[in-house]
């Protein structure tokens, strides 16, 4: 069994972030620069925006947090958004969710200019995906193919079966999985909620991307021997073991499963930091244009 | 075995559109308009477009045929497309596909309002179908769900093969029967030509959506007893059997598969028609603002 080090890879990345950040600088280009707007104090949304600026800190990215009250209006939003997508010197920002329950979240996701959505949330970004033209992946997804690429594993006519359709990870990496791409080019289930025959398509699959949400619910008996287990899970459990009094929990029953593996993502450590990466990667394809001219 | 009707079930639904567009006009409201634009001459273009023209007749809406030669530049084109796109009594429009070569597709589909864009190849539209939002859905997997719906055939919790990844049929009808709604909520395999484990999957399929425009591909042993079949393939063979020297074969080895399944499309008959009436539902909804006010 062989680890998939998503820090690890991460941190190779970013080095290579950096290193392209400084060419633009040097060659005269503008600093690429990401916003972020955060409303209210939610404790998972400000470790992940905090996380998000020092990693821009991190790669020689400009960053700016905006922040409301959770009091704001949704006009003050949208207008906060305009403002972001007028601005030249901003090249790409994102809204962290959720947002309190008075906003249409899907409103203020259709109100980002999609040529800076560097989230990949705006349904012109997630059409252009579908359809196979160039757009922003969304960072979960997009970090999950970087690794599948990184570790140089075959997925062509393997059978990937993906638990969970969420907008954000399954259903957009179902799609990634099963397009006519490297990586890519498997035959892709997607098994959710409603699924019956979920252990047994699991026990067929060469390759396992489990997204639900529900700790440890991929166990050894579900998983054949030599398949590549991708865990996306990242559900914080109450644990005597640490000194937060929290611990991180994957979809997977790691110790069992990674006895069977050919290759396996830790939690944490796996997919969380690749999806981290991607928004910066996200951020500098904006800043060289890669995506929308 | 229960034959899908997919003729019959056109002809229904052409007459609750008739009566809807009475309801409109009745009313006050403005007789729905369907344009579409025709390049060249392709046979095959030609007898679809032919055929949406009489289907609009029929049920009382509004039809306009814009033509140009193949010749037409892409310029001209999207001018074309502006002029319908700013044309208050055009309620949507087509395009009809293929183009000429020197003619970007892609181009010209994202030229189209999306509000406007009945054929529902538009990112946005895409990207909605794939959020969940409403959104118009292309004709044939839009057609498909709904001979699903009014056969009330069961969908949830069962496990759905879709043969074929194209971005008009066997993705978006494989987003559609996994999303969260009824029809849906099915477990849903897709597999295409790279698929190593195509036919194994098949066999434990309980409902097999066929599209990979392969004539004849789906054969008995392929096929569960009491599956449900859906054919998309619509090849046109030479034949000695019929007058024209042509005949449609659908992606399924009918007799004998018919011999096991629980329902079975017909080709022609089964989904064909249902694509062209898709097109009418499409323009009616744009018509009553339900997508997009």
């Amino acid at each position: 069994m062989q680890l998939i080090d998503g820090k690890k890879i991460s941190e190779i990345i970013k080095l290579e972030i950096a290193g392209e950040i400084k060419k633009i600088i040097s060659s005269g280009g503008e600093q690429p620069h990401l916003a972020a707007i955060l409303v209210g104090h939610d404790g998972g949304s400000e470790s992940y925006v905090a996380h998000k600026i020092s990693d821009c800190e991190q790669v020689g990215m400009k960053s700016t947090l905006i922040r409301f009250e959770d009091t704001v209006t949704e006009a003050e939003l949208l207008k906060a958004i305009e403002k972001l997508n007028n601005d030249h010197d901003v090249t790409g920002f994102i809204v962290q969710l959720p947002l309190p329950k008075h906003i249409n979240e899907q409103k203020v996701i259709e109100a980002i200019d999609f040529r800076k959505d560097v989230d990949g949330f705006h349904p012109v970004n997630v059409g252009r995906t579908v359809i196979g033209l160039p757009a922003f992946v969304s960072a979960t997804p997009a970090g999950i193919m970087e690794l599948l690429k990184r570790y140089n594993i075959e997925t062509s006519g393997k059978h990937c079966v993906v638990l969970g359709r969420s907008n954000i990870v399954g259903r957009p990496v179902s799609i990634l999985m099963s397009q006519k791409s490297k990586p890519g080019d498997a035959t892709v289930s997607v098994c959710h909620s409603r699924s019956k025959n979920l252990k047994e398509l699991c026990a067929t699959a060469d390759i396992i991307i489990a997204a639900l949400g529900s700790p440890e619910f991929v166990t050894a008996d579900m998983v054949k021997e030599g398949a590549v287990v991708i865990d996306v899970g990242t559900t914080r459990v109450v644990s005597s073991e640490t000194k937060s009094g929290f611990k991180l929990k994957g979809d997977v029953k790691f110790d069992e499963v990674a006895l069977k593996c050919s290759y396996i993502t830790p939690v944490p450590g796996g997919i969380g930091p690749m999806t981290r990466v991607s928004l910066l990667l996200n951020t500098l394809k904006a800043a060289k244009k890669d995506i929308f001219k």
